[in-house]
């Protein structure tokens, strides 16, 4: 029997493998492409990261923008709906209790099948991409946007699905003041870094008498809500670039930054490379951490973190549960967060110990930030995508690739076997 | 009452405070030095971190250099244990249980007192300090060293309590091909770095019929070769600095920079800032991790990372408990583990951010650097220490403190009280 981890990681190299065929041919290519560049459009849209080493918006036909379209969709729903399979079964193979948990945390009603599930998810990312559609195209057109239309599409379902994909070789930094452009974009990026848990908890919530969020979903809206305002104010404070703007503009830029880190997003209204340092540390914890489970964005998840902060907080107070908003996290739930993170860091190391060496030339910051933010699913970056030896490309296209299957999938799916309890005396390790 | 981590925290404050006040008198300088640069002294030698903003062997009489020595005795012994004091201290106070799985983790028989345990410490430390410092001198006084005598003591305590302070503004560049003193300077940094517990066990082991370490010794030993070989293959493989050198100095070269970094010494005998940045990387993961519990270095700890890796590998292959090396590892050691490294990235984000905001002329990496290598008590640099602003310096001071106090005895001496087990209600958090 195949574990789902397994089922999981082949499903997305099917769709990454069949992008990357049909962006070979030649009815695809506005200019010639060569096939490692292909492979890395194909990895970067199914896993919705938004990385480019050619721009898309020149480089392909519109066949060829058409398929990195359903790939970033296929990627960005699948994540979604995958994400929840996953997490379901691997719950059950954890443990037997783990199914029940997993049903009453997705707060579904004993008589909603997982299929009904699924249908509910596609018709509310459908029906939300297309009213993004609607709205960024009484803004493009406004502005004389090439194509309007199907600008408006492209970056609705961009946004959503947290790939950034743009068809502007300057992502949206022409769009830096124009606050209706913003809003639409950090409003479709929120809904799907926030995950289809919460909008059905919310929903649900309010066709009741008595509005009560479960708990995740109320550590999800306060992490969202703290990153975007604690960033947004930092970014505004210390961004010597972004304070030079008029006070309107730096208001919106420094949460336009926020908003596309924290999300996942990756769309820019501000050049990367122009940041200071300080700002860079910033982004790069925001990356790690990224957006939420069960939503379209990457990174280790707003709920990582929450875990991680009541680690810490309970075993420095020494408090003998560990807590978080004064409520016990389950050990096995924690024990899935620390494993992550330190799966990320072992994966993070040598990938960015390669980079180093096969990019010599290369800024060490702006090497870090590639990394970071092809493993978050990010996209954004300094400036060096496209300078990348070819060795450096595919080592992009890995960290893309095991930050979309999520980080313990990944290792799941790689790890030779399952074990089962044997004779296993404890020990006392010290630390 | 007082918690243990709230003595150890003061008792190191009062050391640095009255190793600052010695220094700043005028007796104890051969130039002036500013008070801010005397309290980066002290603090950095009681740590036994050796990051220097003023060349210790010019800046100060023999009578300064005498009270760095002191301090950084002081920091080694007290760190080894007063550290024992706190995990056991600790461990009592996490559970009743503990205290009987502390002494039985320290291998300290029932006829042992504490004062007898830290006796055997003391002479322990003061044996191999004197045979490493007659070693020494019969190297140094070969090679002409000025003041042979006081140079041998000096490098030989500041080896084995992994300080790194050297009288040499070059430290022991001069020394790279010297096998002798490379050997010497290693065996004292080793020791120190795997620290009193495998020492004792050891010899326990060696003076009974049937030789078996403890779990812990077992794992201390084989990662600590593990790091040695595998770093030093790497270093050998991967710097074209070193790889220019003539092969047996290359060898030397290669294994005395991973041993400086793993045992968190810090001497170096070929300067950092012209290392390659994929060896850079190296480095960071080696200084992060650093030397064994129970010893005179820093850093996360081999037993942390060793736990890191069970829980890894234990949750990818879906294995009922937490393993390492085939031994079950206790749920509250994890805990210990865990935390310690959340708060190591806690500490390290904003300490690492605000040094970005403060020193904005630097270089990414070498700022990095300076953190990572303050935090693990290493004292490596790639040169930037005294060019820092005062600001920055006050950050530095900060991260040596934390790390050698250690990082959860930081937060628990930080910690505004100590909670008891309120009526909380389990809920699941998805991550
Ligand atoms: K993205
Ligand atoms: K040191």
């Amino acid at each position: 029997r195949i574990h789902p981890a397994k089922l999981i990681f082949a499903g997305y190299a099917f769709y990454m493998a069949l992008g990357w065929a049909i962006l070979c041919l030649p009815v695809s290519q506005s200019v010639p492409v060569v096939p490692l560049d292909n492979l890395f459009t194909a990895v970067s849209a199914v896993s919705t990261t938004g990385l480019v080493t050619v721009d898309p918006g020149t480089s392909y036909t519109f066949l060829g923008e058409l398929v990195i379209l359903l790939l970033i969709q296929a990627g960005g729903i699948g994540y979604m709906t995958l994400g929840s399979f996953v997490m379901m079964a691997t719950a059950q193979h954890l443990s037997p209790l783990r199914e029940r948990l997993a049903r009453t945390a997705f707060t579904l009603p004993e008589d909603v099948s997982v299929g009904s599930f699924i249908r509910t998810v596609v018709i509310y990312t459908l029906v939300i991409e297309l009213v993004g559609a609607c709205l960024l195209y009484l803004q493009f057109a406004a502005s004389g946007v090439d194509n309007a239309v199907w600008s408006s599409i492209f970056h609705s379902v961009s946004a959503f699905c947290t790939a950034g994909f743009s068809l502007n070789p300057n992502s949206l930094e022409n769009f830096r003041g124009d606050v209706g452009v913003n809003a639409t974009i950090s409003a479709l990026s929120i809904l799907g870094a926030m995950g289809f848990l919460i909008a059905w908890d919310v929903w649900r919530g309010l066709t009741r008498r008595s509005f009560a969020l479960s708990f995740t979903s109320k550590v999800i809206l306060k992490l969202t809500g703290a990153f975007l305002l604690v960033g947004a104010a930092v970014i505004f404070v210390s961004e010597p670039g972004i304070a030079a703007l008029p006070s309107g503009e730096r208001l919106l830029a420094s949460f336009f930054q926020t908003m596309t880190t924290t999300t996942t997003v990756g769309f820019n209204t501000h050049p990367i490379s122009t940041l200071t340092p300080a700002v860079i540390v910033l982004l790069f914890f925001l990356m790690a951490i990224g957006a939420s489970p069960s939503g379209t964005g990457g990174g280790l998840k707003t709920t990582t973190f929450a875990a991680m902060i009541g680690l810490v907080r309970s075993t420095v107070r020494r408090r003998p549960e560990i807590t978080f908003f004064n409520r016990v996290i389950a050990p096995a739930r924690l024990q899935l967060a620390m494993a992550s993170s330190a799966y990320f860091v072992m994966l993070m190391t040598p990938a960015f110990f390669l980079l180093c060496l096969t990019e010599p030339g290369k800024d060490f910051e702006a090497l870090l930030f590639e990394a970071i933010s092809a493993i978050g699913t990010v996209g954004l970056s300094m400036g060096i995508t496209g300078s990348l030896s070819d060795f450096g490309k595919l080592t992009v296209i890995l960290l893309m690739f095991a930050g979309r299957v999520g980080i313990l999938t990944f290792g799941i799916a790689l790890a030779s076997k399952d074990e089962e309890a044997g004779k296993r005396e404890q020990e006392d390790l010290l630390v």
